[in-house]
């Protein structure tokens, strides 16, 4: 399945499946019908069977899918075999709250560098990860193989901090810093901005009451 | 304009270019184009104009839209007059690293109150903003005239706590929980799970570096 042919919201909502999987009351059963992982998603059964066909998981949709076997076919497709290293850069509030939430996650997908322009921030280990001065970026990413990154600096260093990322091999950043990042075709960048998701949230909860 | 007229999308793009205008080298001028606009942030420079006119901002485009104008009626048209209070639930290390991204940054949309089950959390300020036992959050929600809250809970709390915002008032609900929410209609609920978006970036760098 080509880049094209899968969606960013297929592929968010095959990482919900598996999550469900993983966690919630599913997680305990053996078999799971598509309704059931509906039931617990905003997708509807139709869209949990044509996702998990797009998979290749090749149980019966009539007789429910095991867990396990699904859990192993959503992972096949998903994740890296190899496993994914992530690095993220800067190491403030926001950055060690990140830092925490992984640590220990997803062996598969590890942040296993974060980097800060902070002397007194590096050279340390934060909830198990190893911290380096920004300037170390390119030769621990080639050392440790890391293709994903997570920029939690303040607005007017992020675009720097991209391409610095971009340079040493980067291709793909998870942005939390409020701009809009510039980077060269062939790497993928995901915003979230805090404020934006909190105007948002406000502006439609104040429509409902009026509503 | 009404909600159904006004996408999520398009508030998030007025509350981008609000924040162009707060913070990027547009803030030091007079007037500004869409085109300007549109080049720092994913949208287009019709776009652009398209939103503008419908917050109805009446600057013309061919002369420049004048910033401090422009501002003013993104504010009239995204902001609740009155200002919005917000509640967070959750004072962990990702609540914390929210209140401390909150602190003093929007007085319209402040977060007014934390709350957390645990006893050694609350019942002091943290990044100036004031933390109280669970329990108390009907009545400080009826006193602050809270209508957004903020959930950091772990998943297996989110859903109850769902239910306590709601019935104290809240109309909107930024969930950094990894479930889906329950919520009854009129209800508005984004989700932000921290473990999806990083395996989407994680799973479309991988097939950038492919092709």
């Amino acid at each position: 399945m080509s880049l094209a042919d899968t969606s960013e919201k297929t592929i968010g909502r095959l990482s919900t499946y598996r999550r469900l999987l993983y966690r919630s009351d599913l997680a305990s059963q053996a078999s799971v019908y598509s309704h059931q992982i509906a039931a617990l998603s905003r997708a509807t059964a139709d869209q949990v069977r044509r996702d998990l066909m797009a998979v290749g998981y090749s149980g019966s949709p009539n007789k429910g899918y095991k867990v396990n076997e699904l859990v192993q076919s959503i992972g096949e497709f998903l994740d890296n075999p190899a496993g994914e290293n992530v690095c993220l850069v800067g190491i403030g509030n926001l950055g060690r709250a990140i830092l925490s939430y992984f640590s220990g996650r997803r062996p598969k997908l590890a942040i296993v560098a974060a980097f800060d322009v902070a002397v007194s921030k590096v050279n340390r280990a934060i909830h198990g990860c190893r911290c380096y001065p920004l300037d170390d970026l390119a030769a621990v990413a080639e050392r440790e193989n890391i293709h994903v990154g997570i920029i939690t600096v303040p607005a007017d260093a992020a675009q720097s901090v991209a391409e610095k990322l971009v340079e040493a091999g980067v291709r793909g950043i998870l942005n939390f810093a409020p701009v809009c990042l510039r980077v060269p075709p062939g790497v993928y960048t995901a915003d979230f901005d805090m404020t934006t998701a909190l105007e948002k949230v406000a502006y439609f909860a104040r429509k409902m009451g009026r509503n």
